[in-house]
């Protein structure tokens, strides 16, 4: 752990309302995103979320433009340096606070858009319940794949249809074949489904042909958001052979706005994920003591519900992203291995996340049994799969003894009907 | 076919490389790139190829900036007005021709770059004899999988890694596991192979959620380039279950810089691929009746390798895009069905182009059986897969009896030896 003054748990703000007991944006936090005023002509700037407030980054004199690639772009060393000012600034004993008051603007009056110009999103496969519970669905008696110890598995996805947080999506029509019809029908989709996951933002990019070393894989991510993978399972059931995932996911993406950097996850590293006994070592290019030692991050993923009948979200499940069978490092090394570059803004998905118990599981997929055990619901209602006006909500947290407990604020989603005409 | 003056074969142009018998840009063609002058500070901007020489936009008042996506997204009908005065500004009848003369620079004294900033990169896997072939490969019995005469399959790529025509390409090291290996070696890839494909630019995107009728999906299209997916074979084989190609695909792909314009290519516009009796007939939103009169296109892609040890390249395969399993609209209104959004500059890959005889078969995979059946060279060299110092180069042409002859130039790679520290 490289930790400094901001990550003090006993430093406060004077925005008092960082001092909030369930407060996601203490001032140990500091999470960057990209935000305007709502019903304002102006631009859509980058700011910091602290308390129920955005602290605008033209207080420091920094114009980041209306993404944060370019801060991204600049690499660990630069957006510590910034995070170091951002906490001094609001800090209760800050001078400036009456310049600085000015540049506040609460969040709730805000517009916020995707932080990033995302140009490339892979998306992992990292949780190894959910690889065996999804695998169990379709090989009872041999669930993981010979690869998957072996190889993060991931795959391209789809950057144009990612969306912020509160974006409504519409139920995606498509191919669906069920087993005991002859042939597929374009319709909507009936098994509609969430994958609780995490965003990682790519900061400093590697040149085409020159692999990044796990060593200093860390070094090229600017920070984590979360996110959401919408599925539809019927759709995917008929089109993913032999290529992968296609249109099952390429309808909608959501992310939460707020990037919250590698610098503010520094308390809550961990061990990596305990391999069983005889489970392969990670070839070297996937190992360094360090990264065995502390490449894990506990973010716990929480994913809640509220159907268009709710008057509030009931909670579905929570997962830790300490469970995942590869480290960040080891996803940043894996990608660019064979050479490939990535770029600043580039995302990389987490996979879904899923723990070893019921209240644990990452997706309908998994806690319906693939839709047969219909989740029954406090109000009466059950679950399959999702129906027209459900919201599903995520939440994260990062928590630790002695340490302050940051959030990553909401990625939430609303379906709305399919188009059919 | 909707032909106008630009088209007529018996037009001329004042620039006097256009006539060449073998020219690939007579003025017929007009495909349009990005370039500057090597060795010149200036910007990069957009040129139409005309002979052996580039004509600068400029000369029309016309400032792209260093990409065409500005271009592509004023669509089709904008695409056609530019065509018809540049057609006029280089015909021998222009009165302009003095004005325009210092417009022109010689293609060898200028440098090529990616004529898009390419947001998303889908691969289709239209050829269904290459799906047949390599199937073939891995299921004697039953090569094609139930799905593939239904669904038109693809998969996200890599868009970081595309590298223009002339770009040198490592040799990807990557997780290879052979058969009889009791665990994969992280080494250089032993079976890298190339596929011969088309690439389709997109121009006029839509809406998230609003899929893209098949009507009028080639009018979301701004024009075509040549594609080489080189794919690692021996990377692909251990990684892509259950979630398709990755690595294998991302260490790079190449294109060739001039866009050749749907506009240009209505000539050869041919009926759709005649289905088997026996196959299904498309769902409604893959069908219409225009687009299976004309939506084929007779595109003609050759694979030429140069080994280091060869003077001058050999002629590998030919194939033709008219073989494609799906058209062009229906790839754009499958992409788009499920709500996905297309943006001006990405890129849909037709998949390996492979027709029915030894001579057109896209890839070496194919050509070799595998790697079983090395290529003998007339040189006295044999190939299985590539070997480092080979240049693979594909070309394309439009040929069409009482029409012009027109070519898509070329897209070359040369393979360097991979980087194992």
């Amino acid at each position: 752990m490289r930790l400094d003054e901001t990550h003090d748990p006993a430093l406060q703000s004077w925005v008092e309302s960082a001092h909030e007991p369930a407060c996601d944006f203490p001032i140990q936090n500091l999470p960057f995103g990209i935000f305007k005023r709502k019903g304002q002509k102006e631009p859509a700037r980058g700011g910091v979320a602290i308390g129920d407030q955005i602290f605008d980054l033209a207080a420091l004199g920094v114009r980041t433009g209306a993404t944060l690639n370019g801060l991204a772009a600049m690499g660990r060393s630069a957006a510590r340096k910034l995070r170091r000012e951002l906490s001094r600034a609001l800090s209760l004993k800050s001078r400036q606070r009456k310049r600085l008051q000015k540049y506040l603007v609460p969040i709730r009056q805000a517009e916020l858009f995707l932080p990033v110009a995302i140009g490339d999103y892979s998306d992992f496969y990292t949780g190894i319940h959910h690889a065996t519970n999804v695998g169990r669905l379709l090989r009872p008696d041999n669930p993981l794949l010979p690869n998957y110890k072996w190889v993060p598995i991931g795959y391209h996805g789809r950057g144009s249809s990612i969306v912020v947080s509160g974006t409504a999506l519409r139920r995606p029509i498509g191919q669906i074949k069920p087993a005991d019809a002859p042939a597929p029908a374009y319709a909507p989709s009936r098994r509609l489904d969430y994958e609780a996951e995490l965003g990682f933002i790519a900061g400093t990019g590697n040149r085409l042909g020159r692999p990044i070393p796990i060593g200093t894989a860390l070094d090229h991510v600017f920070g984590a958001v979360l996110l959401n993978d919408w599925s539809a399972r019927d759709l995917q059931a008929w089109e993913y052979q032999p290529l992968g995932p296609f249109l099952a996911k390429s309808f909608a993406t959501t992310i939460s706005p707020w990037i919250v950097t590698m610098d503010a996850l520094e308390p809550y590293r961990c061990a990596a994920f305990t391999r069983a006994a005889d489970d392969p070592k990670p070839l070297p290019y996937l190992f360094a003591e360090d990264d065995q030692r502390e490449g894990g991050l506990a973010i716990e993923v929480e994913m809640w519900l509220c159907t268009a009948k709710m008057k509030s979200a009931v909670h579905l499940s929570h997962g830790n992203f300490r469970d995942s069978y590869w480290t960040l490092a080891q996803l940043v090394a894996h990608q660019s291995s064979n050479g490939c570059n990535l770029q600043p803004g580039d995302l990389l998905g987490s996979g879904t996340i899923s723990g070893t118990t019921s209240d644990s599981l990452g997706s309908l997929m998994e806690l319906t049994l693939g839709g047969k055990q219909p989740l029954q619901l406090a109000n009466g209602e059950s679950r399959a799969f999702l129906d027209d006006g459900d919201e599903v909500i995520q939440r994260g947290r990062c928590a630790r003894e002695g340490y302050a407990t940051i959030g990553f604020g909401e990625a939430s989603g609303r379906i709305l009907p399919a188009v059919t005409k």
